[in-house]
């Protein structure tokens, strides 16, 4: 079946990714969702929390939930047929064309749903994994069929966050990966896939953002910013940059006619010192751990507990640099 | 003297950082700019460069050097006194309340010129470097008074990217630190000065940048994924986001209630193992340099040598990021 036809997807899991995949394949107006969650108040708990996804309303409270309008598109969504919500993983997939999971990231729990899926599911539907850590190779261990399985990992929130990682395992056949290619990348998407060649811790996203991450630690550990400081100077410099362009695109810029060839004969010598350098805090361990109490305080101190009305506040900001990249600057000029 | 007041700034070496920062100045109604620089042709590159930063068209071209418009913009500069060309490093700094270099990147240039602008300036001058990696404590070696330079770091282009990281030696004196700190601050700035307390190889934004360049080389030399690819995974998730908000903000969310502790409790597992196996390329000596041809070979194929056009195309992605985030999203709720 291709990809820019109707689908018919069961997400089995429907915390915040799940919610927010749900948002993100009911924006097709011809795609039928089915949901399956082990949550006892499941019903009542998707009633309350599927609007904020799909509405995305300017600001939203407390009250949400006592209000009758959110409410009802749910309803409307069920009475229409396009959502089905299911208290069995046999229904929720059995007319499925793709499923996909967001459930607890656990091996012997992932192996053990592609187990049921693949005696449930039909033989042709596409299988996603949203895992942010266990390669597809992994999970697939007690399946017959291992062509079928990939990952399929998305950034916080999925209905804003244009990349989708695609990464498949050694077995999987190339006509899945192109399938999950094309779907979130058909026109009108605002989103942007990304095939990974191999299966590698964190992927290649969260590698990049924990490569980042660790040098911050340090730099907060050794006093030379805060925690708070070093936040404005990624926001300030770094952020705004790779919004636009990436990483390898600017320093070919940066290195004027040369490109990056010449920025890094330029730069190499502060470029390898500072590499030399880098500092090799542990998050986990017996060593190179006391910088965690220091940064975990002072993000404490700059930021509090963060109340609903503060993320929406931040996911509108996401959507609005989003959005200035979309619509002004579509990739490959696509026009979104 | 306050440094909301007007300044008379004595900018010393007019490359490219030297001419964006000529334009940041210049658009302070109330200041003076000296500009002194060795080239032999100095006047007529000033004529012809200065009013691209001025005026940041919408568009330019190979013919803008040949318009009469432009060139008039920098005679009524010189005309009104606002904008002083100097052909000795003497005059440039004879009346200056503040003097910028950004000459060399070679730390005897850089001594042996602070040691004539401290026999030449007034001695209530603000001294400023914009080097990117010689700190000021190597750069005062042959001053007397040690207490006045420090390293006022911008990221390209300065007169549109907000962040200056102040990077003070030991021996500067506080009231210098927050003279410029104001300065960039003043109401009806986008620019947003950060203070790094200690002198560290690359500052902050360099060593943040490095770390995830270092390991964007190592997946594109693993084969992991391509640096187009690697560029559009950046831009797809963390160039937006950090747009927005911080790399600790960010994960302070992530984790929900419990906070950036919660996040590392959860997430610690994925991230130990990334750090763990976190690339160590080089950049410089005979190991761990094998990736340089294969990087810059994909990034030359991807971009190839970028036009005044494209690079102007790619400041003006930048300005609008930074449009949105200063007039959206104004730090600690200041107007910009």
């Amino acid at each position: 079946m291709s990809s820019s036809g109707p689908q018919r997807i069961a997400l089995i899991g429907l915390g915040t990714i799940g919610m927010s995949m749900a948002a993100l394949h009911l924006s097709r107006e011809q795609n039928i969702v089915d949901v399956f969650d082990t949550r006892p108040d499941f019903e009542d708990y998707l009633s309350k929390t599927l609007p904020i996804y799909l509405n995305q309303p300017p600001s939203f409270d407390s009250e949400l939930s006592s209000s009758p309008q959110p409410m009802s598109l749910v309803k409307l969504l069920v009475s229409s047929g396009r959502l089905r919500i299911h208290s069995s993983l046999e229904t929720a997939c059995a007319s499925a064309t793709i499923v996909q999971e967001q459930g607890p990231e656990n091996p012997d729990w992932k192996q053990s749903l592609w187990a049921q899926v693949e005696a449930i599911a039909p033989p042709s539907a596409h299988l996603w994994t949203s895992t942010s850590g266990i390669a597809a190779s992994i999970q697939q261990a007690q399946m017959r069929d291992k062509t079928r399985l990939l990952v399929v990992h998305p950034f916080n929130p999925p209905h804003i966050m244009p990349l989708l990682e695609i990464v498949p395992a050694p077995e999987t056949l190339p006509a899945h990966v192109e399938f999950a290619h094309e779907y979130f990348s058909m026109p009108g998407s605002r989103h942007r896939p990304v095939t990974v060649r191999k299966e590698i811790p964190g992927f290649v996203g969260n590698r990049l953002a924990f490569a980042l991450l660790r040098e911050a630690c340090y730099l907060v550990q050794e006093d030379v910013v805060g925690a708070k400081d070093l936040d404005t100077i990624l926001m300030a410099s770094l952020g705004p940059r790779w919004a636009g362009n990436g990483v390898f695109e600017s320093y070919q810029q940066g290195g004027g006619e040369g490109g990056i060839r010449a920025f890094m004969e330029k730069l190499g010598g502060t470029m390898q010192t500072v590499w030399d350098g880098q500092g090799r805090v542990n998050v986990l361990g017996d060593e190179g751990t006391e910088w965690k109490e220091k940064v975990i305080t002072q993000v404490d101190q700059a930021y509090g507990t963060m109340s609903a009305d503060q993320i929406h506040e931040k996911e509108a900001r996401l959507k609005d640099f989003v959005r200035v990249q979309t619509q002004r600057y579509p990739p490959d000029g696509r026009e979104t």
